[in-house]
């Protein structure tokens, strides 16, 4: 029988997609980063919903706080993609009957701490009472429609721009959960990017700023997997000639004999945004990036044949359109 | 130790909401049915999340298309109260590894049966993996600061008035969870007030529309636990002289020896509204209701007095702060 578990994650969207009917004025294409809709004259409420799940999203040795700020992270994440504000979030709670207060503390505290990182509140919730740890977060923000960047808007010859380098969740995970070894110097910047995963929130709103970003997407689902979500979405394809591997997961990697290349582009669950955006205006964007505390990494162009191809070790590598998906566990390597 | 069970539901959130810091600009107070964020000029964004948790919240006998109408129906409930249409919906979905295609597809059937009832539209949503099946639902709508009707605005002399009848739900509950037996024709009655749950969004707004309804809420907690939520927010007391309880109840009550007036005020779940309304303008305000194809009844008076009573058998009884509450099971009777 066709059960969620052989669906995955994609088909079960599909599947919910379907018997949708479709609102008449969409200004985002369902399946971007966010949902949005018009009122008055160019302007869009922004939103963004996503559940934190105790036993999908909580690796071990993540706290309460952290699971909580993470909850909060991962929907900032998105309005950053698309260079919209966070104004306000509403949680719903699923708590487990054994939870303490203190825990139930520490889910407070790490939702204030999370919001409050991005300037914005908390304005109301729910709680209900749930066999595992559910932190459900709607986030919205306004925004005019001309300054949202979609996934769509790339073409052929921009630039790829990364806000940051890859590898480090997925290694961190495999030391969370598979007790993998790793010198404490990189240990702990490789576990910090699993529990104290950063929204890239002022890099998003510097991207949008510039008017020369064509598309947008962070990478939570993985870099191959956003990369191809631009792809289908602007109809271009990727040559990565600079791919954005991080040193601690060449190291990591080495260790464990593990494939960098893998680990940086089929994990998940890292919050750095991918941008295309127009060459003639690379230096200026990339300023407007630094200018904000941010970082933004040349890592290819795009092209107008829709392959994606990575550059590593010398050859001319397919990237697969594959990444982390819930009920799937089609992981990093 | 102090866990969720023996903290309830309440505590709960007072526990999160006091490591919350509060957003400068609220329009609309902590505790209230909605939350809303200012934009321009007296313009609100009115936002309810909701979660539906297949534990607690779809009884025997409830389908998978029925759940999830009902995760829109109790979200629109509480725009409903406050006179604002819903325009847009995300759901976050926690679908089990166990549920077929069919069963998700009915959810999606039951989403979009429940959006489309009320005008709104599925606007987006994500799906995650969970133990237990899990629909979480953020609502917004647009309003005017002005038009929004809180719980708060409650004046000593008002009149109380509900938009239909109470009990329908605790007997069918009770029917369905306790397998208590009625008669075919009560039966299906009481058993489709807790499948087929409406939310009274017409009547909602035309209550706000009239500028004569002082405050609001949805009786999703029950009806004496809202009665005392307008009490402490507005600080007045009620005298209810005609508690409104549905023929169906008596009937059921009588057949299983239970209180009638126990099952319509202590129950939960229902989605009646509850207005209190200038004196001087009832007749016009209840036309107003009526003329959009939903009653209106006059159950009795706010009082300066801060007690709650009801008359009944020709006592006057006091209502006690009780009703539906997650983790804690101090049900209908």
């Amino acid at each position: 029988m066709n059960t969620a578990d052989r669906l995955g994650e994609r088909k079960i969207i599909e599947t919910i997609w379907k018997h949708l009917d479709k609102a008449p004025i969409i200004s985002v294409p369902f399946g971007d980063d966010v949902s949005a809709i018009e009122y008055g004259d160019d302007n869009l409420v922004v939103l963004k919903t996503d559940m934190l799940v105790g036993k999908t999203d909580v690796p071990p040795c993540m706290s309460y706080w952290q699971a909580a700020r993470k909850a909060v992270v991962m929907n900032v994440s998105d309005l950053a993609a698309k260079g919209v504000k966070p104004l306000g979030l509403l949680v719903s709670l699923g708590i487990p009957r054994n939870l303490t207060k203190q825990d139930i503390e520490q889910i407070g505290k790490g939702l204030n701490a999370g919001v409050r990182e991005y300037d914005a509140y908390v304005l109301g919730g729910d709680t209900s009472e749930t066999h595992d740890l559910i932190i459900s977060v709607a986030a919205f923000g306004l925004a005019k429609k001309r300054a949202l960047i979609l996934r769509s808007g790339a073409h052929p010859e921009d630039i790829v721009a990364t806000t940051g380098l890859f590898g480090l969740t997925s290694s961190g995970l495999k030391i969370l959960k598979e007790k993998l070894a790793a010198p404490r110097k990189i240990r702990k910047k490789l576990v910090d990017a699993v529990l104290m995963p950063y929204a890239r929130l002022k890099e998003g709103l510097a991207l949008a700023k510039t008017g020369a970003t064509t598309a947008s997407i962070d990478s939570s689902d993985g870099l191959a997997w956003s990369l191809h979500e631009i792809s289908s979405a602007s109809n271009v394809g990727f040559i990565i000639d600079a791919p954005p591997i991080a040193q601690e997961t060449y190291r990591f990697a080495k260790l464990h004999n593990l494939d960098p290349l893998a680990l940086s582009f089929y994990g998940g669950e890292e919050y750095e945004l991918i941008a295309t955006i127009k060459p003639e205006h690379w230096r200026r964007v990339k300023e407007a990036v630094v200018q904000q505390g941010g970082n933004l990494l040349k890592i290819g162009k795009t092209t107008a044949k829709k392959t994606l191809l990575v550059k590593y070790g010398g050859k001319l590598i397919k990237i697969e359109a594959r990444g982390y998906e819930h009920f799937k566990y089609n992981g990093s390597d």
